[in-house]
């Protein structure tokens, strides 16, 4: 909408295109203070901006790929991660012929330089490696002072309760389709 | 627990592996007739079962790929879509070199066949084309009678309300992570 060059937007439109209610937006936006104005609604810049700040996506956060296969390199050309402010800043694998080389500007190192994210202050990663491998590489990035970590492995990892993990299990995505589908 | 032969679970235990309320279960599981004993809990396999017929995940589902690329070929060879009942029982893409190979036992075939999907009663579909591709693939599926895609295109597509779309935004899941992170 920001974009769009939109100036307010009404609780209810708002939850129109959430599929939420309007009295719970305005009762969630309420905790954090309420940025709207009765009868006028959000102003869409300002409350994008609050937005971000809660969430803390108001600063650019650097992020390591840990696993250049297949969908390392869908991460790796992604264009959406700078909309929330992330850079990719390293790339690992174990593979000897990727090492060395760049995709979209990131050069690929050796896994076993992992410990070095620290210095580099990059506390947030993503696994994209084999299942058999991805519980040692969490284990890894977490020495490594990592403390949020989105894993596409599938497989559930474990790690400290300071670090915050993400499982994205893509058949449980394709299972929430049945539910609303016909009967056919 | 049923893998590992565990007979039952309380709403309490439960809602705790699910960072959830036990009251919030009772409730929910009540809105379907409530399948738990007082004092026991819940049989875990029944449960299960319940779980799935109420998702509709009781039944074998076929789904159909279309994009074959790094993403696609993940899927092709993510193992955890059978938990869930699903069956990728076809692949599709463009590009000619594809075309008649097989991978995980699946054949790529032409992409400008997707309209016999109908004849062949499959209605879920996952879409791994590039962005600019993937509202006319949309189209060609919603025309071939798909009722529900899971489109992993990095945008948003439209489709008659009479399909269910689902769009995975892996910057999305990485945007989730900043907030439950430490100030570092």
């Amino acid at each position: 909408m920001s974009e769009e060059g939109q100036q307010s937007i009404s609780s209810r439109d708002l939850a129109e295109l959430l599929g939420a209610n309007p009295w719970q937006i305005r009762k969630d936006f309420s905790y954090f203070g309420g940025f709207g104005t009765p009868g006028v609604g959000y102003k869409v810049e300002k409350l994008a901006k609050q937005i971000n700040k809660i969430l803390k996506l108001d600063v650019i956060h650097k992020a390591a790929l840990v696993g250049v296969g297949n969908l390392g390199s869908v991460v790796l050309a992604y264009p959406g991660f700078r909309i929330y402010g992330f850079d990719i800043a390293a790339a690992f694998d174990t593979d000897s012929k990727k090492i060395g080389r760049k995709i979209n500007n990131v050069m690929i190192e050796d896994a076993s330089n992992l410990w070095m994210l620290k210095r580099r202050k990059i506390y947030i990663a993503i696994i994209a490696v084999p299942r058999d491998t991805a519980q040692e590489t969490a284990d890894a990035l977490v020495k490594a002072g990592v403390k949020g970590i989105l894993n596409f492995s599938p497989c559930y990892i474990t790690a400290p309760r300071k670090v915050k993990v993400i499982t994205i299990d893509i058949a449980m995505d394709l299972a929430r389709l049945p539910y609303y589908m016909p009967a056919s």
